[in-house]
């Protein structure tokens, strides 16, 4: 999750420790040849700097196609988060219901709880967690049981969902337009869940990865050959800062572009589930309320205005 | 807000002073070292530089990407504007009032003040102030009460909207077509509201600022090492210059990207909600004015032309 | 505008004229120094470029912004155009007319011709110049009056189309889903005003430019100390033309990101709008020419084929 | 046009040719200077580098809005051909025909030829070839005497389009909802056209080029000066080649802004427009061939499955 | 395709063997020169480095649009997966069969079955391979005949579906505004079929390619004589891994940008197509079962909630 709390420092640097151990070691064992056998290895330092343009353009541009990539992870959950708000007001008033209706009412609540239950379904599925069994608060165990027939729980939900869209279009309690309407509200849910999995299950491209990696080495294996004949023993302290700047910056990269891995840099997802869940019980709530009476005293305030 | 009126001074460099004053203590602690004790702490200006390339990289694609974020959250704001006038318009031309009814009268103009009050109500959330008080304005003190019981206003708003529109729809004043057409519209604010909530509570990667920062401060450390030869005492203010160059785009980057948070760069909220203030009033006024009398004369106009 | 011509060579560098004699006087005062009073200035040419990576590529990226701003600009009116052209087909082609009534086919014109008053209207508006006078080649006097009452008199004429569409629903000449189509062809245009009006009102973030500017010019003021001890007195042309060059780029980018505002690198306003009376005139001169009469012919062509 | 055939050598860089000729000259001009009158020229290479940033910068930034121009004119005529194939069987699917009637079979084969001509019309226009005699194989004499009232023939033919679909709504042929779905997908078509003439009309910045133009040229005049003490007469090949690949990339940047303009590197228009004409062509042929009587067996196909 | 798995290291080095033999040689021949003619060819590493910014952009540049040219490709079959399933939930929950008749519920597979045929025949299609032979595991012979005609047969797919949509809709199984809605659905998967023929039929701009390929081999070429002087011998290895960078670089960029080639680094289309045929099948599966009967139950539980 990333919400406004500070990524605690010893996540940061842990990711790095072997990295960082492995390159004081190497550069100690460079200075120690250096000085001890007394054996010139000194280069120019604009011999690493052939690759330093290209490594920082690389670096810099990764970084930059991660964080699209989680940005647009937190895009796709922002529009959950609007759809599901949206698929609550038309439940709420496209269903006709004159004669307030238990059974109406009933249906009403089962369309907007799934619609909870289908977005903690799709975030636990993201992080690869079975989920069928939370799934009862939101949901009977009726349609538990039939979306555990299906792979894909979060698709099962939708398709109850469609069911009982055209349940009700049969029943008359709504007209085949506002049936439409709803199965495009249905329509963005799929699409949201495909474009999840999209971005979960495709791999940023090995090459562009592993090339980038094996460059920035290449790069950091030779800066001390630079950097001896400068500050001598000051630096083993600091090339071993300098990679770990190169490296930190990789890492975040690798982290930014798989935002649904369970890390602290993730999209929250269970906090914007639970966002909607508290955004569409009040709906729930305020339906059940001012179901019926309150809307004939408004009508008289009209006048008054 | 970010007006056509220039920025302070004062404002853009007191946001750093503190850091440089710091880096002229550091600079001159450094400067004290090499002539009074004679000590050379020289080193070529090419050992900075091997930082410099990509982190002014970074710097700038992060200017960027703030500059996005603000972008968008202003590209947002537009788009509010437009769809409360296509609201109002809607409002005006969907709304069947044959006999000049002054119950619909009212109720178009009870739907097209709310649509004020959410401009302004989702404003004051966006800035985090407590608005139920002031949205006595432009709406009822029942549906101010209404929405006190959302812990989100601006839904509990749209929510009302979408109860009128089902009981126009009900009273025969709007048809079913034009329901839809008019629900979307809602459906596009509530879009707009959670896109200014997503960049309002995604707080842009830590690990990108933190891992930028560190190394650009490392970057800062190494500079007066590399000028104290070539430019003496002289490097105290330079060295002080240059660093605020460093960290003013810093700075920059860190305001542009929340673009909601009382600032003098932010997106500026209240002139935009009082611009569809003046818009929709406009439209009020015209259309009370306007009434049912004007129509007859247009018609006739037809054939002249 | 920004048409097929050349940019005249004048105005181009006419733009920094004031800027290039000051340089030149300053870079002629330190080089008199230099050479007069023997006084050793110079610095490594490695000092400036500290600065230069940083800035060419903040430079880069913001006529890259500015650019965008531009060309999008030229996007939504390219936009204009094609929803206009489409307006003027759906009224043609949606209002029923089968008696070819003299009233119907006024009311055709009106909607077209208000159309292209509307694109003129807003144009003007735009570079901020009064307009409602002009306007009578496309409006009548009773229309004119009635914008004049607008604060914004595009957004009037968008008010009088939606009336005369309500006007044509009750009269029956339009259905109720052309009326919703004609409808969102109106929010189209709304949509596109509201555009424009954000990249007019939204000024380029300050502290951004102004940082740019300040570093740039500490970059260029220390140019000379570094070119003095290669080239002497001709480094005064040689910097000044070097600092020309960053100053062009960064009048250019200033241009661009205003691309309403009179200038000729401006989006050609003007020009789009005649392109749109051109195009809507000939499909009123078309409409007016084939009423009813063709049809017939070729519904008996369709066998022959 | 860009197909997968290799861009001839003599092509790419026969449109440098003056410019090499020419650096070559002025090249072995200074190197005759330096040699023959053993005058002293030679700056360090650090000079012209001060330019070089900038430039490498403007110069892949500018690559990469010709590219994007290139791109999305590619990305237009794309959807042209979705959007064709969409109305094809928009005709073919949405116009009832229970009895097999002659008119209507040949009234479709109308509408879908119109749209082949559509699309060379189009690439005509955008190439700047009078277009309306070649029309004939896919309209009849009157349509063409009808657009040639039209300035822009494309548009004229949607003209007609949008009447025809009028004429089917009043016979019956068509229902007011699939006429308002076929209305936009002219509407589609409309909108790809005119963002066709926005890319052709509008200019790449005129500044833009020009300033990044005499940039370039002063920093490849600076080159030699910077070459000759290390290279001596090798030089004059190299500063040639290294000035060559500036001047291409540029070339190929301009070539690129502009997808419509007859060159080996165009947006490959004409090879659309036919792959629209053969699967159009296909549809009407099987149309032609299974109507009406396919249909009954496969009806009773359903069960066996 | 390129899914979780590691790509081959052989395979990744494969690739450029050629080029790093061709190099070692050439370094190895000016080494040879250099130390046994005792021929100094040394030339200061600046020389190379005038071209080393330049590329390194364009580079960067073009990996970064050979990324998005895949990642589109990756956008347009994960918009393929959620429209099939959009597609699947409408045929079950719009077509109505009250009566439980055999010969919609035969109906209803054919159109489910038929789009995953569809997603074959298009994976297929792009990858070049003749197609109609296995598609009869999900369509009647008859169907396949009737593509057989078509050059293009998933686009004969689409047109059978079209056709079966008209049939259901003369029967009065969909009515007009699903029949319109269904249709849009189509239109979708047109529209990404398109969309993948243009990635796969457009080339990379040759000019861009070839001109940054005779460059940075220009680059390399200067490289050794730049190093000779400082690494002697051990330059041969170094530049040949310097050059192997680069190359490396430039292959992925080429594997990236044609997306639908059969290599290691493709978009995984057949595993995304079994994806389709799973999702899909679950939806027949779970449809068959439940037809009709769980319905009732589950009306009545809307009391207990």
């Amino acid at each position: 999750m990333l919400l406004k709390n500070k990524i605690p420092f010893r996540y940061m640097f842990g990711s790095i420790r072997k990295e960082a151990i492995m390159i004081a070691l190497y550069v100690t064992f460079i200075a120690a040849i250096h000085f001890t056998f007394r054996l010139n290895v000194s280069i120019p330092i604009s011999v690493p700097m052939i690759l330093g343009t290209v490594i920082s353009l690389l670096l810099a541009f990764r970084a930059n196609q991660a964080y699209d990539r989680w940005w647009e992870a937190r895009i796709i959950w922002g529009a959950i988060v609007n759809d599901s708000r949206s698929w609550a007001r038309q439940v709420v008033s496209f269903i006709d219901n004159p004669y307030n209706d238990k059974e109406i009412a009933a249906f009403e609540n089962i369309l907007i709880n799934r619609q909870v239950a289908w977005s903690f379904a799709l975030g636990r599925a993201l992080r690869q967690r079975k989920n069928e069994r939370d799934l009862g608060k939101w949901m009977s165990k009726q349609d538990i049981e039939f979306i555990s027939r299906y792979s894909n729980s979060a698709m099962g939900i939708l398709e109850l969902q469609a069911r009982d869209l055209k349940y009700a279009l049969d029943n008359g309690w709504i007209n085949t337009f506002q049936h439409i309407q709803m199965d495009n509200t249905l329509n963005k849910f799929s699409d949201h869940m495909g474009k999840c999995e999209r971005i979960k299950n495709t791999v940023f491209p090995s090459t562009y990865g592993l090339y980038l990696h094996l460059s920035m080495n290449l790069f950091i294996m030779l800066l001390p050959f630079a950097l001896i004949a400068i500050f001598g023993w000051l630096m083993i302290p600091l090339v071993t800062l300098i990679a770990s700047c190169f490296w930190l910056i990789e890492k975040m990269s690798i982290h930014l572009q798989d935002p649904f891995e369970n890390k602290p840099t993730d999209t929250p997802i269970t906090t914007i589930a639970e966002t909607i869940e508290r955004d569409l019980h009040q709906v729930i709530n305020q339906h059940s309320l001012s179901h019926s009476a309150e809307r004939v005293v408004e009508a008289k305030q009209f006048y008054v205005l």
